[in-house]
């Protein structure tokens, strides 16, 4: 078995899931992330398709990418034109990527059924594209839609659209389950027939549908394939695409490969991270990368995990980044937080059992409310400070109030804050684009005078998750706000069922990080 | 290979999955549907280790199962006393259950580590505990736990557990892969070898920590194993136990198995119900039962689904008992619109080419401004309305307004609506969790007089996403509310920079929809 490359198409087969939708942005921030978790090649979408995708590729030629490779994804030509006449084609083109994914039918009742063309017509689309393309100094993957489909249904024309794709030029034939409905035994006869028959690199592309994606992947690896393509967190079309989180632990773990470029620890940081950035509600049970994969409940387990963590463990949850949980048991995370507060800069040793103790019970107690300190290090650090340190902001605030009015001709929303600063009663009013980014610029203009660092901090992100959605609009929201100033950023959080209480908590947070932690910590530098 | 028997454990593994909590009467309602959807064998609970599986197993002994028989689950015996003298044994006899699965360690390094006794000692457990169940007229299935990694660790001493399981007189030997750690290379590698060894006949029992529960039972299968052990969904200790929602979708339509008892068209109704009765969220992206497993999105696909649905399906959703949707979006075509619109239950023959073309214009311009129609048919049927029909609703809006407050004694916030209603101007204010709950109270209150049907309808969901968060509190947000009344369900859209007016436009298409969209839509019934 050779070392697999890794293909990651969540940019690209990832945003035809259902729910789910990235913007420009999205996709550059992800493509950063896979590079940095050590992919080789991202496929970011299909520039001639839609005017996103477009811009995507327009954006990411200013980024530098240390390990991955960008790939544009392609339909052939339309029949009845040339390639260098279709204008999907010459998007490809001019998109700037070095290496572009051609798909084509190799299932003739695909061919029939869906193009409504001759065979002979297909392999001629085929070879045409890939021959201009190729022509055009561009790398061509060749992704053989429906392989497996066609290979059962009509095996000489399946093979036969990949000999062409070898003769006219592609580096590799991507066999693809497209419908998700093979078995590892079909995937395993088909690739041995395939491999008497061609002779460039073969690749697999595989749908969950039987719930067989990531065993039919590593099915094809064990048979020689020397490519995976997949997602993070297996999202895709209908039941998914084959799960690269998953997948890659197997491989380094239960295979053996190398993976030389993969941080295979920052496996769980980079499904959450997508996963947020996509807003999708994260898998918990998901393999490897779920809150719950190395979460023991039964007490059978739990005090034989204490023993041993073997005993219910088949790796350590280090290895891909995840965390051991126990539940119903005081004895978890003592050592999560005192490495935590470590981090955060605090002298540990300063601190007493009595003062963990109370620490973690006020934790759990946040946690219970529906805070999150896992991604908000500045609201972490400032619950410390006010539980254990002298820590009193230079200003109060008095009260602040909302007002908002839609009227058939106006619509706006006013803020009001009244501060008490340096023993001075400050009032500001101002309007914004809703109650938090009016609340922002009141707070803003109220302190600005006295705090005139506060210009160098900005808002760069701003989150809000529904807790327990059913509850409907009484439902508690969790707000997450992401601050920066010229060198360093910093995330708060704030919770309530009402979104105004709860961005103000998160807000009052950020301004308050920004002005004086750094003041207030007497601690040893980090 | 034989008809395998199937096995569930939902009742009993499945309660140890995190969030996973059932009642005595979930648990009997659970039981009830297994053998009503045709399941062999239900393991109900270990009466020896809680109060609740006791009395589960008492009321269940009222219930009569046409397919199914009841299972109790217990360890071997404690060491240093006798099997008749083990509470925990004889709360198996008195179960009334006809057979009990015992559990015993087949993995040295766990007789060691986690019982402390000798190897020997863990062998005359096992044999004890199954010869005295035996002479008390009991069914005795051995599960021999963590069976793989102790063939791995010390194949001898694995394959002799099930030897002395089997001389003393165990019908059938669960090789359980209780860490979820195996490939299934090594599955069947270890089965071959035991296959030669033992002639009970031999079960599996997998957990799903690498993603290959579904599949390792299957190469199982493929090995001759005659009993097949999951839970519905795969609910179970961290990533879960296999799941036979999908495991028996495979059996019946990838491998050819009979299975005479199984009502397979009702596999998602099962998921659905245990997902409702333990109250946790599906999950739509499971393969065959899943909310989007045969939902199709990407416009190349949709064109081609039109024309003939094998072309990107496995199989017809209807064999699992689950149903076919298109989802309209940017990355969609024109004939998702119309097969969008048939759904909708408008005639699509009453449509000009000219009113597709802007239709599609409009909604794409739609998706540009952030709104998704994807999971919002209510708002796009509105939209639909609105360009197309004279649709007018019964009631205008004024005005509304928004009053949020902040005193350190108090907050709270207040929402005043203005409507008019049949002419008639209706002035009304409520407080509320948050401005969009007290919007919602005060429209309800304003118009509830006028339109009593109001009463039955319910918001049910509620949920936020910030569309370009990087624009901080300034970003566009959209919402979108979930509403039932006593026969249906329906789910709304609303986008703005500013979250009150986002939510406004959802809330008033939700209630919109809910009172008068059944008396403006001329067309045929669907």
């Amino acid at each position: 078995m050779k070392e697999p490359k890794l293909f990651d198409t969540t940019l690209r087969d990832g945003t035809q899931g259902e729910n789910v939708s990235l913007t420009v942005e999205d996709k550059l921030k992800i493509a950063k992330k896979l590079d940095e978790y050590g992919i080789d090649y991202i496929e970011g979408g299909w520039p001639g398709s839609n005017p996103k995708d477009e811009e995507f590729f327009k954006k990411v030629q200013n980024i530098s990418f240390k390990n991955s490779e960008i790939v544009a994804f392609s339909s052939t030509k339309r029949y009845g034109i040339k390639a260098e006449d279709d204008p999907n084609i010459l998007k490809l083109v001019s998109s700037g990527a070095k290496i572009v994914t051609i798909f084509a039918k190799s299932w003739d009742f695909h061919v029939s059924q869906a193009l409504g063309i001759s065979l002979d017509d297909n392999l001629k689309l085929i070879e045409d594209t890939i021959t201009f393309l190729k022509r055009e100094g561009l790398e061509v993957f060749f992704d053989a839609e429906h392989f497996f489909d066609g290979y059962n249904h009509n095996q000489q024309y399946a093979i036969k659209t990949l000999e062409v794709a070898q003769n006219s030029g592609a580096s590799i034939a991507v066999l693809c389950d497209t419908n998700g409905g093979q078995t590892p035994s079909k995937i395993k006869e088909a690739i041995e027939t395939v491999k008497e028959k061609i002779k460039i690199p073969l690749g697999i592309h595989a749908h969950n549908d039987s719930g067989f994606a990531v065993s039919n992947s590593l099915t094809a690896i064990e048979e020689g394939v020397e490519q995976i393509q997949g997602t993070v967190g297996g999202l895709g079309e209908r039941c998914g695409n084959a799960d690269l989180c998953i997948i890659i632990p197997n491989l380094k773990f239960k295979y053996g490969f190398k993976l030389p470029k993969i941080n295979v620890e920052k496996t769980t940081s980079l499904y959450n991270y997508v996963t947020e950035v996509a807003n999708l509600t994260p898998d918990n049970r998901k393999p490897y990368v779920g809150r719950s994969a190395f979460t023991h409940k039964g007490g059978v387990h739990v005090s034989a995990i204490l023993k041993n963590p073997l005993t219910y463990e088949h790796i350590s949850p280090e290895w891909v980044g995840n965390t051991r949980r126990i539940l119903v048991s005081e004895l978890s995370g003592k050592s999560n937080l005192k490495s935590k507060l470590e981090e955060l800069g605090f002298d540990i040793t300063q601190f007493s059992e009595e003062q963990f103790k109370k620490l973690t019970s006020k934790i759990k107690e946040y946690e219970h409310d529906g805070y999150q300190f896992e991604g908000a290090d500045a609201s972490l650090k400032l619950l410390v400070l006010r539980e254990f340190f002298e820590y009193v902001p230079n200003f109060q605030v008095e009260n602040f109030n909302i007002l908002h009015y839609n009227f058939i001709e106006d619509t706006g929303t006013e803020a009001i804050v009244k501060l008490k600063i340096n023993g001075e009663t400050v009032h500001a009013v101002a309007e914004g684009d809703g109650p938090v980014n009016a609340l922002d610029k009141a707070l803003r203009k109220a302190l600005e005078d006295f705090f005139p660092s506060l210009k160098n901090m900005k808002l760069i992100d701003y989150k809000v998750r529904v807790l327990d959605s059913t509850s409907g609009t009484a439902a508690k929201v969790r707000v997450l706000i992401e601050t920066s100033d010229t060198d360093k950023t910093w995330t708060t959080v704030g919770v309530s069922t009402n979104i105004i209480q709860a961005s103000w908590k998160a807000l009052l947070d950020s301004v308050e990080y920004g002005l004086f932690v750094d003041n207030f910590l007497p601690v040893k530098e980090h």
